[in-house]
């Protein structure tokens, strides 16, 4: 069931178990705040699943009911698909190897509940891109950009459907102004500093299909006390 | 020189005198703080002046060559103005009684390098409104909306030229999607927080006119210790 260089870990706050392949792809913080920070229910589609450890870390959430992983690049998604039957999960969670682009043949308009994503977070033609094929693709916008998510987004969300997303906060602009566009307001938005004396690196919002305007803004969630131990609120999150 | 209520206040980091009234409209800790935040030059404009605060607060600032303060209640832009003949600064501030809506006759095109605005932060029909006129016009979008306010700036700053406005956070999706309708790219945030363990409840942002797309979220102001003394940060801001 492995292959070489890969390992089992135990998904953090589960039993289950998961697939990572350090050389090729690995999970981060970002999906394990972003998993803790969203309310999912019923139909749940994550975009951009990878080593599917946001389905994995969701799948014990009794409000969920079903939830689709969809994942373009073929050996990740494999990886992802292996992880589900390592833990018998295959009822409850599907990996879907295809590009989002090709989900409007998939699901009906207004069909999901929740959509989760852990988008790319830098503009293709940007920055550098890395040379791995596999850090490229789930780390710039070259398979899909945030517009055609939130297109996508808006499309599979049911009218007062939830939308989660993490990114940077360099690009809230961009974020807040498709969210817009695609009719999915955003509600509310955590800031994300990796210590309290820096400033923030990734930013956790959620988005409603059609909501009403009223934005949240919580505290920020501090990641490494100063002493670069983790913080009480990291520590619950992984607990 | 004072009306009956009226009273002669110094602002905060300056030798300045400032007249208020506290029956009647007096600054608040979100102008103080949009000043420092504010790297104000040139011909500046501050829309929505009140008592004045802004105007005199960066009126030492060398890099800043006149002061417009625009204020459309007539009895609030005439204590501004007699603020600023008690400090004999009529050379490098001049009070506009007038609606904003009336700039374009008074200004050309692109030919301010800086406005900085507080603007009421309500929307009208939205909470109740003070029965007192003026809180309601100061607080309310009465007689200006964010929309009419980002028009005017972009009409009235030159390329390049920068927007510092202070708002509130649960506005901060129109805000955004208002600066960006008008040529004003988002560049900077700030969240006040009342304390660490309190969501922001302010936050000043900065627009670039033409500015390329990259926001930078700074780290949340605090402005109080958890008990109730004011941080060192503030403190320092009203030295």
């Amino acid at each position: 069931m492995l292959n070489i260089n890969e390992r089992i870990d135990i998904v953090p706050g589960t039993r289950w178990k998961i697939i990572q392949d350090k050389n090729k792809f690995s999970y981060g913080i970002d999906a394990i705040l972003l998993s803790s920070f969203a309310v999912p229910k019923g139909r749940v589609i994550d975009i951009g699943t990878g080593t599917g450890i946001i389905p994995l870390r969701i799948s014990n959430n009794i409000n969920v009911d079903e939830i689709y992983g969809v994942e373009i690049q073929d050996e990740v998604a494999a990886m992802a698909n292996r992880s589900v039957h390592l833990n018998g999960l295959e009822t409850k969670i599907k990996i879907l190897n295809m590009d989002l682009k090709e989900l409007k043949s998939e699901f009906t308009k207004d069909s999901v509940d929740t959509v989760i994503t852990n988008p790319p977070y830098m503009k293709a033609g940007g920055a550098l891109v890395n040379t791995d094929e596999n850090f490229a693709i789930s780390r710039h916008e070259i398979y899909c950009t945030l517009d055609d998510i939130m297109e996508i987004s808006s499309y599979l969300l049911r009218p007062l459907g939830k939308f989660y997303m993490v990114h940077r906060p360099d690009r809230l602009v961009d974020i807040i102004c498709d969210m817009r566009k695609y009719n999915i307001e955003p509600k509310e938005i955590t800031f994300i500093q990796p210590k309290l004396s820096k400033k923030p690196n990734l930013l956790l919002i959620q988005g409603t299909k059609g909501g009403k305007v009223d934005l949240r803004i919580n505290k920020p969630l501090i990641v490494y006390n100063e002493d670069n131990t983790y913080t009480e609120e990291i520590k619950e999150i992984y607990r």
